[in-house]
């Protein structure tokens, strides 16, 4: 999985009926320090995530495996918010301090 | 799934029976400020996305998820046309406002 | 999918049973504008593709869904020889006028 | 596969039901020869990797060929600790005489 | 696919139970014309490749395909050792005029 921070949101009238009611969230790739990546992925969301979220990205088959994505032309998927990222033995992130 | 914008066509005689009837577009990958990437796509088109819309791409066993690529050697399959990116709270693209 | 021209062969005495009489072409990536990547697929040819060739490259379990391919280890396939790319609303590649 | 050297935990309360129970892990990407990549993978642990220890990456669906990461949207897994990498004949890295 | 060239091993003693008597490989990446690239694949080898043979590498789903890798957490498997390289009609590498 990647770590990406949510930053956005794509919308689609247009799309593959499987897709339908699937929310697609605009993702930045960030490493384990928190340093942006300028790399962006877009996922369907399946865990509720708001902006600015940390959250794990699971991509191609894998992206398929939960209830919400199963069977449809999804190839990733954010499939948990994280609330530590602890590091060589320090918290550098943690949800409940910034929130 | 990734954001591009369709530039073009390719046309084959000599393919895979399978893919006999599906229609490939290039797709240039764009970042969501819509900078372009100089990266190209090949990809199953399953929406009737036309020249210039944003589209967005999905990849590997994904891609075969939809009507018109399924069981096909298809790695690459655009599946909804873009409306509207948001970002960071502003709507950096609108397609109706372009059309 | 991906573009691509044949620029050589790979011949195996050893190898996996399954792949035995497969063709095993070296392919350049290139993008739609013709231009060379330095990038190289070794990829199953299952259409009859000829040295300087564009073809197209199908990746992954995808690259399984031909008849020439299927359960076979092999990650990536040729499945269309490209007769014409048109990009931004010109020709800017056509077989028939280069053979 | 890729060989990593776990640096770190992620822990997620809001999650993909299924990914309950596993052991997320930070992996930095190391080459054959120790060297750090700067790219960072997250992986779920199955063989009960500690903190420094060199382990090996198993992507794509193959990542989910586990017990513990069976149909589970998992992209990435660790499935091995490296005890010994030889190369060019000579033994680079030796895990008994570094604990 | 992807050619490489075999450089070395890896041990691992505490692994998933479904690799155990699978020999790893770590193999540079070699473009087609010999160049080293200085990335590195860890593959799991099914044809017996020795050190300095230029190897055929599949990925992902494709290489569980082999009766050695089937239904196992790997993503990476030698299908082939290459005995000739031809490039634009010249024979860049024979490996029976090496060894």
């Amino acid at each position: 999985m990647r770590i990406g921070k949510v930053i956005g949101t794509v919308v689609s009238t247009v799309k593959d009926p499987k897709i339908i009611g699937n929310v697609i969230r605009i993702v930045e790739l960030i490493d384990p320090y928190g340093k942006s990546s300028n790399e962006y992925e877009v996922a369907a969301d399946t865990v509720g995530a708001n902006k600015d979220d940390y959250v794990l990205l699971c991509k191609s088959s894998s992206a398929r495996m939960t209830k919400l994505t199963f069977d449809k032309p999804i190839d990733d998927a954010i499939v948990a918010i994280v609330d530590i990222i602890e590091l060589e033995g320090k918290e550098l992130y943690n949800k409940s301090e910034i929130s």
